[in-house]
């Protein structure tokens, strides 16, 4: 159950932004830019990142939602995405994207838990500057909006069929 | 040294904004809904909620510009904003204004460490559910606006009055 009355059952943090909407319009504005927008990283690969973020940080209703947006961006492979919120040393990805995700992981932990290192291997997979840039930014992003979700215990589906509708409609429409 | 090039040298955030146009807006509308639009909490019980969740990132630009901040809007009271940041459990602060910054440190940690026993210290203490909600959501916030200064490496002046003159700028002009 929430920790405070919500004006509608919406559940996970779309019933949060109805209970505020002068912050909700602006967390859905920043969703859409850092998810949607102008990107070196597909749509498909930003939503794995925030899926995976989003698993590290054990917010079921984030890790269901951003997975199942992942896959239908992703050519409907949810395999894929499962196997990196499993192992994501063996996952099959890109080299490029397992560093990403590994420095995604890393700002998960802390902000200074990222070295130079950590650059270095993603700059030598192939990653430029808008594109490190980008991965801290959103994976900075989902420890908000997974803090926020499980700080205030948003109502969390159980059944995988309500996350496969929600990817659904988030990967056509987004999140204005 | 940043992780990435920078067009300016402007410190801290501000930095990182600057590198990205589109997100940097996002980010700074929220910050100034989250901490200067409307909500029960004054500005400065604001800026002493993302002083004092900096302090315990260790993101040491934020937990000096949101300090500054802080107590600009708080009568100038440096010493309080302090005594927040080095021991919560004695800083002269209310007891809502305790319960709240308690609140906040469990989302720091995680949204799934803050219990049902964290919220109803806090409404004994007076909070109401949007006290709760703005709490829960600048708190986590700002494990978004820390990480994405840390783990870019952001420009960390070391010169206290840097903070000062920044402090009284947020205080004065906000964030947009």
């Amino acid at each position: 159950m929430p920790h405070i009355t919500l004006p509608t059952d919406a559940p996970g943090i779309r019933g949060l932004l109805d209970a505020k909407p002068a912050s909700g319009l602006r967390l859905s504005e920043l969703a859409e830019q850092l998810l949607r927008g102008d990107s070196p990283l597909t749509p498909g690969e930003r939503e794995l990142i925030a899926a995976y973020v989003s698993s590290l940080n054990r917010t079921r209703y984030c890790a269901g939602a951003h997975g199942a947006t992942a896959a239908h961006r992703l050519d409907g492979d949810f395999a894929l995405v499962e196997a990196v919120q499993t192992d994501l040393a063996t996952a099959p990805v890109t080299d490029l994207q397992r560093a990403l995700l590994r420095l995604a992981g890393k700002v998960a932990e802390s902000g200074l838990a990222v070295t130079p290192a950590d650059i270095a291997t993603a700059r030598a997979a192939g990653a430029d500057d808008e594109t490190i840039h980008d991965t801290v930014l959103i994976a900075a992003a989902f420890c908000m909006y997974n803090r926020y979700v499980d700080g205030l215990a948003a109502i969390t589906p159980d059944d995988p069929a309500t996350y496969r509708a929600i990817g659904a409609h988030l990967a056509t429409n987004g999140y204005l």
